[in-house]
């Protein structure tokens, strides 16, 4: 057979080849026989290149979360904001140092271009901290000294080198104890040609004073990635074998991830000679994110290499960065991603199932713990276990239909919208009972396990209402000066009972009222929506909810919004208390 | 300043590097020296090693709406199921064939094990399509020979030659004017000796009889990404240039995308001597995915290589994938995400305007249009136009409450919810509100902005309420034969009107009474959410439309959801009216 592609028609006369633009020659190359044996110095941007991309950028909270988030993972450089350019970041920066939120061997970064107003406004906003580094920079590409700057080479060193001794100069008014790093980066670095980025680097370092015992960090970003990740690689180890006091610099990457290669740019840059990598949680950043600090990290720990961050809780550090970035970790995010540990094809279950026997054998034999054995599950790369996961076989319901899910039916037969958790929850049910009873599951019999294990009390199938508590009624009060109560009739065991909690809303007072029952309920996530179908107004709610060590689902459905979220939280405990008894 | 990073405690003695489990040499590597500049053939796996990955396998509604998208695009090789393995792929590839669907120039692939009954099922399958692709696999790897099959490598190797053996006995089952390839996979190639591979590929291809005219195609999957990508790369070099008969062989590429790296393997392998490239659209596939086909031919675009696949229309490639696939796209999936053209810094909107301006004077001093001269814009790898995007520079309005979103004041002051393109949509209308006024807004006047531009027949503002229809009363009726009409009382430029019309559902049956009033209307987008605040049952409804040559947001807030999703059809209307007038 021959290939039968055609022309797509597509513009492509209005681009030029990278090679074109800029020479990158190395042919004497040595980084693709490096293998990595050790952790990089990593630095997380996430509170400034990070927030600066979002549609909502963190407010005080959600930043004071982040940072505490990357603080309690191990990062030891954190860069807090470019606080010359904004007041929510200036004053971010100062409270941290003022209210001594930075422990001593954390070393915050603050971002300034090369302007006197905007570095001495920096200096203000660090003052007093115990290690800054300060991070200039200016851009240096072809493009952008044309259209941007309008001025030849010598112009744009002028700028970066008339920045450089600013700082020099507004260093007197820093308190003296204070470790002073400085960082420059030739920004958009990839479309800069190699000769000038060593010429304006160097001149940098030298009005700096970079010396072995207090370098400059000298980062190399991928502003837009322009070419192969082998090239940004052989970049850098020109940049890494050609610049001048090579031992007075630390070698920092920031591969952002236009063509979808920001890890690999990341890790064969790192092979080529760096020793440090800025990036964030996820890839956060502009428009595709800066390289994901995640996927690096993971990737050297399921080497057996320490990545020197704590990955132990992925769950948590994901719905925190979600939560400060208010943007969701997709799917199939390497490593995070809600579809990572699942496996849907009969033969990868079958190829993990035997993985996991011949693990027990091999541990048994060898008279250790599975954990303390070589780790090898065909189709696992890591045991989701080393990162508070677990893996998920999630058979086919009805695969003959070809409209197999069980999300699928009960999005289209009853309107309900199943969060993806809750989907990957409810096919593990769904699998328990066709490997009791064997074989298929009609779509009525879905719809019934789905009520019987998540709204027992409504009791559509003539079937007896299991559920420790039951929620009869509620009335909720808003006050006008913002407080909350709410009075609910509890059925506890069968025994009615008149309750009353306040708070900052009904999951919130419910959550106490539970308390006070001794059921130790967390909320992990909640959403709701109306069943659009037959133009009914009623909404179905769906808590994640954290219940002594178990995480866990529970579905409300009712005409009232509040009263389905109050029913979800309901559902997850009493199936919480069900399966602990 | 010192590293300052500590050991993470993760139990890194569970993992053994890559090159201590499988060793690959090529120190005389030539690849890094390749350059890219003309397109592989490709395959896109999307019905089958996608669709078996997703929650909810696709449709035989939902397989077609694929296919058709992926010949439109020019794909000439598609791997559309795994027949013998289920009933639906068996029946979606014979009606494929049966109702005439393929077109001449393109192949369909399947999959299949090596099994006797499982071969003659799938010619069953496959007989009477003109051009078909008989893809046999079984697994190879170290580990998956010992923990799955426990076999030796001889063992692995009669597995596979038999099930070629087989294949060609049952060729007398298939019509004789078929065009019929093989193609083999060691499944697992990336857990597989070098040497081993070599020797079960060539021991295939010799019994399939490959040759320069019918050559077997040998894909080398990641079936799991163990390692960087130049490791990658150095072993497709290694079979490429050790393969016996290698003018016998297509060689392919199979990357899945375990570690973040599947595109960077793809270019790698590709530069080192692979023909072919196997993936799926937006990265769907098992776990992490399959390498993302859209990333990949993208890449080549902008490199001005024609990836014979056309792109143009990127957003309704999108949502057709998102369709089928029951999976959004993220955000800042490259390309294609929502955030991937839009610029929130100042800087960047400051150096992407003066690249726009810099476009406009070359085009005129050359006497051309801009879409004659080659692209350069700061920050846009990309003329989003090219691909039917466009650009947003997205302002910050109250930035300085660092609560600065427009979509945070929205979602937390007044409870909706709105989908990430309606929210970038509104930043636009704010920032040229803003442009207007000068200076900032404070909450009460955006959430003003909002009504009057989305919701101006609620009127709250005390301004005069605007818009072209309204939607006074309707009436739904789902009879139990499942048909469905609407009759609804419209205001028609202030002349209330009765109209009636059948449909779907109330939207549907809307926009039938539209286009008999000569609006055309599609609707592309739509969601609905619960307004939980006060613990009422209002929803609101988002509807992203086409309107003619226009794509544009409305949107809708009532009780009955269904009135909601009406009204904010009805929103987007006189928006495109009131712009067009």
């Amino acid at each position: 057979m021959q290939n039968a592609q055609k022309p797509s028609g597509l513009p492509i006369h209005k681009y030029v080849p990278f090679q074109e633009q800029i020479a990158v020659s190395l042919p004497d190359r040595t980084w693709p026989d490096k293998v990595i044996d050790k952790a990089p110095r990593w630095c997380a941007v996430d509170l400034r290149d990070g927030n600066q991309a979002l549609i909502d950028p963190m407010s005080a909270e959600r930043k004071q979360k982040m940072f505490d988030l990357l603080v309690s993972m191990g990062y030891k450089e954190i860069e807090v904001g470019f606080p010359a350019a904004s007041q929510t970041d200036f004053d971010f920066v100062r409270q941290l140092i003022d209210n001594g939120k930075i422990p001593d061997d954390v070393t915050i970064q603050v971002l300034t271009q090369a302007r006197e107003h905007l570095i001495e406004r920096t200096y203000e906003a660090v003052n007093g901290a115990k290690n800054v580094i300060v991070h200039l920079y200016n851009s240096t590409s072809v493009l952008q000294r044309r259209v941007v700057f309008n001025q030849d080479q010598d112009g744009i060193v002028d700028i970066a080198t008339n920045g450089a001794r600013l700082c020099k100069k507004f260093e007197e008014m820093l308190s003296p104890d204070m470790n002073l790093t400085y960082e420059y980066s030739p920004e958009s670095f990839t479309g800069t040609e190699l000769e000038f980025a060593k010429r304006i680097s160097e001149a940098v370092a030298e009005v700096l004073e970079a010396t072995p015992e207090n370098p400059m960090i000298l980062n190399l970003p991928a502003t837009v990635e322009m070419a192969s990740p082998n090239v940004y690689a052989d970049s850098i180890e020109w940049m890494h074998r050609n610049l001048a006091n090579r031992d007075s610099i630390v070698l920092s990457l920031h591969p952002h991830n236009d063509r979808g290669t920001g890890v690999a740019a990341a890790e064969l840059g790192y092979m080529a000679g760096a020793d440090r990598i800025e990036g964030c949680l996820f890839g956060n950043g502009e428009r595709t994110g800066n390289v994901d600090l995640v996927v690096l990290g993971m990737n050297l720990f399921t080497q057996g290499i320490d990545p020197e961050i704590d990955f132990s809780d992925m769950d948590n550090i994901r719905r925190t960065a979600e939560y400060c970035n208010q943007l969701n970790v997709p799917e199939r995010s390497p490593w995070a991603g809600d579809l990572v540990f699942t496996a849907f094809s009969g033969s990868h279950q079958d190829a993990i199932k035997k993985g996991f026997e011949d693990m027990d054998r091999r541990a048994a034999e060898a008279g250790k713990t599975v954990d303390d054995i070589v780790w090898g599950v065909p189709y696992l790369p890591v045991d989701p276990r080393d990162i508070g996961r677990s893996y998920e076989a999630v058979i086919r319901v009805n695969s003959q239909s070809g409209k197999g899910g069980v999300a699928y039916l009960l999005k289209h037969d009853y309107s309900l919208d199943l969060p993806r958790r809750a989907q990957i929850e409810f096919s593990g049910v769904i699998q328990r009972k066709t490997d009791g009873q064997g074989g298929e599951m009609t779509a009525a019999q879905i719809w019934d396990a789905f009520q019987d294990e998540y709204l027992p009390t409504t009791d559509g199938a003539g079937r007896e209402a299991w559920g420790h508590f039951k929620l009869a009624s509620a009335t909720a009060t808003s006050r006008e000066d913002g407080s909350f109560s709410l009075e609910a009739k509890l059925s506890i065991d069968g025994q009615s009972t008149d309750r009353s909690a306040g708070g900052t809303g009904p999951i919130d007072a419910l959550v106490t009222m539970l308390a006070a029952e001794g059921v130790d309920v967390r909320v992990l996530d909640y959403s709701e929506h109306a069943l659009s179908e037959g133009g009914t107004a009623t909404a179905a709610a769906y808590v994640e909810c954290a219940i002594g060590e178990r995480v866990l689902w529970g579905v409300g459905i009712d005409a009232n919004t509040s009263t389905a979220a109050m029913r979800a939280v309901i559902s997850a405990v009493n199936r919480a208390i069900r399966d602990r008894d």
